[in-house]
């Protein structure tokens, strides 16, 4: 037995069935950060006695641990409760186009181990998911660890999902996911586990929310910028799916009705105009009309330029790299605008690998969506890079897997 | 004392303050209609003996009434248990640019007695509010009802809302009201109401979400067509406000960079280009190119063009209002495409006004949207006129009341 799960696979399932209130404390806990047992009475607007009563059964059950003291409020400093990170493990794991990511986590949510290595997402789900069950276990070994001692694993992918049955609606990158159960597949492998599944924009959004700068904030919007864009919406303090499970689909807002087609079919969606491939694109062309001496030799060198050789000629002072970027930024940001109006957010965060090509494109993002937003929509609204970066869309996996550890009784 | 109210007022506040799970039965018959004792057990998942217990003590309080009997499932029929109605007085106030409307209404949100008149909200908020305040009275009075009868007002405004404080902030029809007290001023009219003001589209929403074709709907808008255009949002079952109160300006998103200059001082918002006035300013080009004799002749009768001259026009077969129309349902359309690849609601419900001047107008906003959003977020949308139509605004200060007149203890 590892050291960290401290309760026998048969008692397990028994442990994470909570009372209604018993859901209240966890989800005060996971909201504020660890509580004494006056903080949550005041959150809960229980009794001081009725918590004490509850706090300690599930001090008894190991949901929760005493975790230090905490400021005196006149007497002797409370102690400090939060959840008993050694309740089990979780997983999140981050699908990308190109690569995958996985990382094994506490009940706190605390990453323990991660790995990640490239990976092709066209083809099968079965060969894909198969590789991730063996990175997790991989994961396992490390620590000493168990199959059974896996509690919850959050998956995010690059496409729509439809949220409860956890399945790809009309992946336009993956159609070989359409429909396929990748709950059932991995539970197969972790039966003790809990798997939900999302969209990888609302997985980094939800990341954002629990563990970096959208903590706390109610209302804010996560936009990724790589080969597509897209949104990940945080609303009334929840992960905001729609109607169909494709809200955030902002890759394919019109910028130009006489635009590129995209492959949506469309003419002048902002995906095709404005995310990675478009900034290719813009590069190879002024690389061969001799507009970016930078361009023109990353291309002689390599045969092929990414949005990261953009990224570079800017950082180097290329005048039509920052030009591309630039026009990406205003393009994006023109969109933003909209959203700004219609959502009011208080924070924007930008992530994606596309996203960090140079400061041009932020500064640009945000100039475009200042002007054309309302005042009022912008006099508080924040446009940020995402703090937690690359890492956004694992600890949004694991956040997805921790709010589905617990079932209510 | 009226036939409706059959507590005295010493008595009133007492009965107001529920208990939380009091409280969450008031709102499972809200958002259901009238539930037997059984489907209370069931939504609200406590056992039969608990909710009959709290269903009692409720009735004696005379929150609840039975209201007829159900359908059985086996044995006798079960009683239903309904708000009862005649607990109390609310109003619903729908403040517009040049109108007021005010509605009395039962507990259960039944409108009792109307009234309306042109009002110029551009004066003093005293003497508009004063008015108001004067229009309730006369509809107490009908009833024979007293002040003291008034328990929750709910006050719809063209502008946009600080909800908490219900004030408005930089209202651009409005520069007098800024920051006016509206609560407290009705309050010392009504001193048993409790006093609750929003944005008018959010008013709407809300209606239509209590009592119109959005009731049971988790996630839509309502777009309100008027002088401006605004758009209430329905998100998770509640109201969207944003981080400012100013979610849902969905008037100043830009369709035209190089377009006329808005009110906002911004270039080509869509208000400018699509709302009423736009309507009448192309109506008034057209009848004097002589494009449209129908509408010529109308301007050289009243001298002036209105929206809704463009609608009788279109209605006997002018092309060139038809043309007007359509233009501006595909402006509205194109922000709508927009809108509903990032929200993906159910539902778009059109009212307002000028959102009547034509079938042309839904159709044209209809194929607009359909024709650039993504297959996926309109697999299953509807967008159709309110059913509520001009009642909207009244209807949901009515239940905007009834939602702040139990206060959980």
């Amino acid at each position: 037995m590892a050291e960290l799960s401290s309760i026998s696979d048969s008692n397990i399932e028994s442990t994470l069935m909570l009372e209604p209130l018993e859901a209240a404390v966890v989800q005060a806990i996971r909201r504020h950060g660890p509580l004494s047992r006056s903080d949550l009475s005041e959150h809960l607007d229980y009794s001081r006695a009725s918590v004490t009563g509850i706090v300690g059964r599930m001090i008894d059950a190991q949901i929760l641990a005493e975790a230090g003291e905490g400021k005196s409020a006149g007497g002797r400093r409370p102690f400090l409760l939060d959840i008993n990170p050694r309740l089990g493990y979780v997983v999140g794991v981050d699908i990308g186009a190109t690569s995958v990511d996985v990382a094994l986590a506490d009940f706190r949510g605390g990453i323990l181990e991660r790995t990640g290595e490239a990976a092709d997402v066209r083809g099968r789900p079965e060969d894909f998911l198969g590789r991730v069950a063996a990175l997790i276990k991989e994961l396992l070994d490390r620590r000493g660890a168990a199959v059974g001692e896996v509690v919850g694993i959050g998956v995010g992918v690059p496409g729509p999902v439809e949220f409860i049955p956890g399945v790809l609606i009309a992946p336009p990158l993956m159609p070989f996911w359409e429909g396929f159960p990748i709950k059932s597949f991995l539970r197969k492998r972790f039966p003790m586990a809990r798997v939900a599944v999302d969209n990888d924009v609302n997985i980094m959004a939800r990341g954002e929310h629990q563990a970096g700068a959208g903590r706390g904030l109610d209302n804010f919007l996560f936009i990724k910028i790589g080969t597509g864009i897209g949104c990940g919406i945080i609303s009334h303090g929840e992960v905001y799916r729609g109607a169909d499970g494709a809200a955030g689909d902002v890759g394919h807002i019109c910028v130009d009705y006489n635009g590129p087609v995209c492959h949506c079919g469309n003419q002048g969606c902002l995906e095709i105009m404005a995310a990675g491939p478009a900034i290719a694109a813009a590069a190879r062309a002024r690389a061969e009309s001799g507009e970016s001496a930078f361009l023109a030799g990353r291309l002689a060198e390599r045969g092929v330029l990414t949005a990261m050789d953009v990224g570079d000629a800017a950082a180097a002072g290329d005048r039509a790299a920052l030009d591309i970027i630039r026009r990406s930024g205003r393009m994006i940001g023109g969109v933003l605008a909209t959203l700004v109006n219609f959502y009011n957010p208080e924070a924007v965060f930008i992530g994606g690998g596309v996203a960090h090509i140079g400061n041009g494109l932020l500064s640009a993002i945000r100039q475009a969506t200042l002007r054309r937003a309302t005042a009022l929509s912008t006099r508080h609204l924040r446009i940020e890079y995402s703090p937690l970066g690359e890492d956004a869309g694992v600890i949004g996996g694991i956040w997805l897997a921790l709010e589905h550890v617990f079932t209510i009784k």
